[in-house]
């Protein structure tokens, strides 16, 4: 299920029998000392590889690299444009359409990529409206966060290397964890945050947006398989629609 | 040494201590039956963990998307253009040069980024000067190639799928080559291919380039070890001479 | 107050006096029977001529065309893309650097100009740090609104000509609302508009996102002067960070 | 007739009665002491409204923001590239377009914005050629202008809070001059200023080129009017020839 | 005093003792049955010429290819947007300023790249403004062509391939012109070319705009004598300028 | 044969006769003391001449500016983006489709235009495939100078002011040479050239990589006819398969 493992020979049997193409997209960003860098490409890989056992779809290989604009003063942080980003999805698309899929996922485990994607698939939209485009950036978690979450939420929107984030790698990637360094550090974002640019390095000096803490394993699977339960059954009434049609 | 598995709690110190990054850079491009879509990824992959093993370096993830326009039309192959694989290594080196690494190498997999990557070396050193970059492709090939090749070459730049790197894979990736599907598939490449757009389904149906069939563990050990070599010297000789200035 | 009915002769001096730009940024965009094709260029006029009575600001001229991507198709609905917007935006905020101005205030009328805004203003700030640079689009609203809203909400996001914005509408620009012709049509908001490219023809007809019947001058000025008092304060707290720097 | 304060709801059957839309295009600009920074976006909305009298078009809102290079140094002008200018416009070109319009007119009240809008006006061209495009900067004023001067011109092309446009705004917007304030200030334009990059602060302080008190509203009734009745003419017959087609 | 035809060993001291750089830019273009497609070359080449010998110069070698919209669908004519003209001569001009030339002359050769030379000249100015750009189109016929034109002219701007332009070719390179085909065709110009995107096929089918036949070679001596004299004179007195700089 | 010497009157038929169209595309750079900066140019347009005696062939006039990112800072170098220059060829070659050329010949005479020339016949090969692109550098060359050569070749690659471009020279355009400055200077080119951006500074002062005083019009001829033999044969073939089909 895993796209590039595959061989020329047989791939065009394989996108029909699968024609959902799921991408990863993530980035390499600092993530406090209890978490890898790579902790949004693991999570965008493992989600996927999750939703590939429920869809008839293939994974492709790890975009790595994502925009990482508020975190890019950081240790570790990589960072790159929106524009690179979204040309670069929207040349990947126009090759799947082009092989055959019928849908392209892009499955996002980072925040910063959002605009991107979302961008990127309205440019697929309007040139090919026959690929179904979808972006998922853990559809569903504004409902089941709440029933899990311990600790208080630093910010509407952004989770990052919290309670949260890490109980999602405790469910999909335990062993990159590191819970012996796992800090609670509630940072007091300022209500300016979401009305002008603000580097983080401006309210935090972990990138630990919470209680790391209290991250579970129980709690992660709890979020992850509702949204991967969401994501299999957006994906089935899409192809159920493109059967009708 | 693979980067994005280290934190941000320690990635500024270990970059000073490796000041040197990797990024390998591949394709997702049909390969014949017997090697996977992700050949290019994979030998990029592996020669960058073989390079950081002796030299004071990390590895980043794998870039997996292209320039692929040879082949674009064979099943499994993806592409993207130039323009947005230029735009994105600009943007990784920029990430870099700000995170304190004093060289940045391009491991290439696939001979179609090369322009590319040749290109965003270019912009790179035009604007930052003191970030060393190197764009590596088999360096040395030409002189260890003609040494174990026991096939004709059809061509003087291209070797695809063929004795040659199915050899290399044999050596580096073993577990991905599938020999009994192996071929010797010699295509007449027409004079015209290096003087106009030749699209590889006018020459090919197989994407195999030659006899693969010969491709043995201990030639691909032959050329990749040689070439090793060479990169690991460059490297070297590059950091001297950053410290002597 | 209004920047272009000052002369060439005096407006050095009142940029002194009142160094805070406000754009407002708003759209041509279908909003049922009962609102203009303007509305979101009404608000953003009046929003930004309240919060100048406010503030030491002086509003320029609105930029009245705005990205409409998601009713494009709808009568009257003109759309221009993300690049024309940010590439305009970031012009303005430059000349208005060079002009003296310490702050731009970007006051957003219509949702979909969010991601140029936050885009044109991440570029301005990394090139021009001390330039301040704001986008508002009804700060607090999350808080008030829930307060007064008497219907359901069809979309956590979205709210057009509906009880909400018709409110806004009654309380800044009442001559231009006809509430014989407000409507109650609540649609059915698809799952998939949060992930996947979707025109609002698929889910409504009117562009009435809800009950606009049950809209009153007093909801939208509970509203509107409490996000007005929260911009006045982020503003008076930004000029007064500046003059302690 | 002003497009904008129409509502989705009857705009449709609007646009088939009236199938000309007037985009005001002027800039924010110094003119001297006696005329607002508006000027030129005051001069191109009167023009497009009383064009509007005498055709079966709709006035769209005006478009404020304009390529100022020469004047872009002078206290309160703001400029926007050749780029963003035209960018936008074909966007909003393309967006009429797909309304209905059969007739696209941009009233040009600011000399620099020509290059943009013939640059536009060939780009809708090229792509939509049934769409209708013209860009007017006062037709006729060649003839008319030189019946009632009593100034000497500074240059064969440039007019600027002179008699001349002082004229227009006493008979389009009186209400925005301020005669007291007029100034004669004829500048020596040097000639190299056709054929290098000539920034206006090199041969003038007060940004007016010419004498403005002799400025009067029956000068500007008479060329206005003049180049009011030559663009109904012209959109007349390009109606004509649209029906015969 | 031909650039190109130097070598590098000598043409540092060159420059320092001819500063100032001609390039010659014309276009391939239709221009009737007694005129070659390279009129607007071998003219911009011979002014260029002969500027450099009244001039400390050197003549760059023609950039060959112009912006021929209006004439693009005449047989023989070539044409390359604004853009790619734009961006090759600020490439020139900013290799120019590398080299150290003081001056940079664009010696125009057709009109349809105007724009594209004034707006080069512009970036060019913003981005080096000490290296001097002029950007010359006949300088001072306005004033006599006048004086010599015995035929009507159809347009207040547009000359091509008639009277004038043929005497240009009579005096600078009488071998290229065959008046034995030169041909009156006075065309019709509607007003709306001026004001609408025109291809000339709407107006002309032999692209001779007047009487060709009435052209002499005294005729382009006054006008083109005339033009290199201001020419000359400007581009001393801008050298003047610098050395009292 | 020169396209740009013919008429508009002639000139359709005779594309039809003659319906290759050859692009000379050189550059203006630093080639020793005894070679002008425009040698690559020179040869380019000889090469064209004497192809276009072999074929059915016009040739257009030579596009003088090329991308010499490796000598851009020898004296009198003038370099263009690739960006520009991929621009401007794929203008052209729009053109002369529209024309109704049949095949478009770029006739390359320097090496670092080949990424360029490559780029653009990819891009026209995918807008209009039925145009004939061929980007020729010499072909066959490598195969014939190893016969003739009698100095060590400092490089694979590049060849440059030294006995073989010289030897071109001699035999294509012997006026331009003065043998007498010819020079044997054999730079040491580091290993790193091929993997790292290396301006020729770095390994030689005078740009000659090699021995130019082993240059022989003898030699020139040799490989020059067996170059222009290969492309005549190509180009024929192509006019063949183009019949045929």
């Amino acid at each position: 299920m895993e796209f590039q493992y595959e061989t020329s020979a047989t791939i065009k049997t394989k996108i029909q029998e699968r024609p959902v193409a799921i991408l990863p997209v993530g980035a390499v960003e600092a993530h406090g000392a209890h978490l890898p860098l790579a902790t949004d490409n693991i999570l965008a890989d493992q989600m996927s590889k999750k939703l590939a056992e429920k869809s008839p779809a293939m994974v492709l290989p790890t975009l790595p690299f994502g925009q990482v604009w508020s975190l890019k003063d950081f240790p570790g942080s990589l960072t790159v444009s929106n524009e690179s980003l979204i040309s670069m999805l929207v040349d990947i698309g126009e090759s799947l359409y082009r092989q055959g899929f019928k849908m392209f996922v892009m499955m996002n485990g980072h925040l910063g990529n959002a605009v991107a994607l979302k961008e990127a698939a309205r440019v697929l939209y309007d040139k090919h409206p026959t690929l179904k485009v979808f972006y998922f950036f853990y559809p569903g978690m504004k409902e089941t966060v709440p029933q899990i979450r311990e600790s208080i939420s630093p910010h509407s929107n952004y989770f990052h290397a919290c309670e949260i984030e890490t109980s999602y790698m405790l469910y999909l990637a335990k062993e990159f964890v590191d819970m012996n360094k796992a800090i609670d550090d509630m940072p007091t974002i300022p209500d300016t945050a979401d009305v002008t640019p603000t580097p983080w390095q401006d309210f935090t000096t972990t990138a630990v947006l919470g209680d790391a803490t209290l991250a579970t394993e129980e709690k992660g699977r709890f979020v992850i398989e509702h949204s991967l339960d969401i994501m299999a059954n957006l994906v089935a009434a899409a192809l159920n629609e493109k059967e009708e049609n």
